[in-house]
């Protein structure tokens, strides 16, 4: 379709699905964009991905959040860099990048599946975390709306290369290539009313520890 | 304006420009929205502040660039995420972020701003590198097109705040707290094509440094 032909770079669109699953496995948030009052609107988002589906979710009093339930045309843009391409000129220099863009309309999850739904979301943001916290109450349910956009009209484009620098910049002084980027966690730092004698918990070590690089 | 009232969550919007500023000269990358063909499309963009406008640059040819260039509707939303809010139950968990959603239209950068504005593009990229490389050509110049949204119309949503348990969560056994996330260098990598005797330069070198914590 006319709608996913977003680039005129074709070497870089990607058409296997299973890397659009992983850049969404990755990612910890996306952009939302939707028309409002005939003007167009992006908010960020936290995302999950459920089978062919990409989950979010909100207040029930969130404006946004209403008219996606509404079916408003949306598209979800998520994105990861993943480092920066430094070639030996300004105009070649760019980024790693991985971004997918979805096209669709959201629709509110059934009912009976919203607590799975919202424990894959507590799940992508803290593997690990739905299984140490206490089961949501029904008041907590009744408060959020989840919604799907299904991973069905997609466009990914992935940057991953070496720097296309021409003959003559190549054959100049100039350094090239690429610096990566990683995203790592601190040290955690507990709440200021933690109760004594609660250790940091399983998920938050799992994240934590990869990060130390000494 | 309506359209800048996001949220239900009031306590969370900053009114700061300063803050606004800061945020677009961390980040690396935008998200634009545009209305095309009447639907919403979310483009990620590296972007750049100059003073008060932001900076994006792409491909003449880019259809989504001249889409903006005839001065589109646009929404640019730019957001950092700096860590996880681990709340004592899933439904208090977030993240800390900041995010700022701008509105207006883009126009094309005067012509003798041009070169200025892609040297601000290349500094937002990587610190120092416009010193290192070669000066951008005409035919260079030709092919890209930098367009300036000027930084009036904005609404800025700051997350950085403990958890929010309930008395009756807080007297439980779960942990909460907040776990930081930080973007880090790797170690560079030279690309294949890169002559013998070329050291890494100081642009990379300063941003590759400070991510070394051993």
């Amino acid at each position: 379709m006319v709608r996913t032909q977003l680039t005129r770079l074709p070497e870089k669109a990607v058409t296997d699905r299973a890397a659009v699953d992983a850049l969404l496995d990755t990612a910890r948030i996306g952009h939302v964009g939707l028309v409002a009052d005939g003007h167009p609107l992006v908010i960020p988002t936290a995302i999950a991905r459920l089978g062919d589906s990409v989950l979010v979710h909100g207040s029930t009093g969130s404006r946004w959040m209403r008219l996606l339930a509404g079916a408003a045309p949306a598209c979800l843009t998520v994105t990861v860099v993943d480092g920066l391409v430094v070639a030996r000129s300004a105009f070649e220099s760019s980024m790693h990048y991985r971004s997918v863009v979805l096209f669709g309309s959201f629709s509110p999850v059934d009912p009976d599946e919203k607590v799975h739904a919202l424990e894959v979301l507590i799940e992508a943001l803290l593997p690990g975390r739905s299984r140490e916290v206490r089961p949501s109450t029904r008041k907590e349910l009744a408060a959020t709306m989840v919604l799907a956009l299904p991973i069905a009209e997609w466009s990914l484009k992935v940057s991953d290369g070496w720097p296309e620098d021409t003959p003559d910049d190549i054959a100049g002084d100039a350094w090239a290539g690429v610096l990566p980027l990683v995203e790592r966690a601190g040290d955690p730092r507990p709440a200021p009313d933690l109760r004594g004698g609660i250790p940091v918990p399983t998920s938050v070590r799992s994240l934590a520890n990869p990060g130390r690089t000494s």
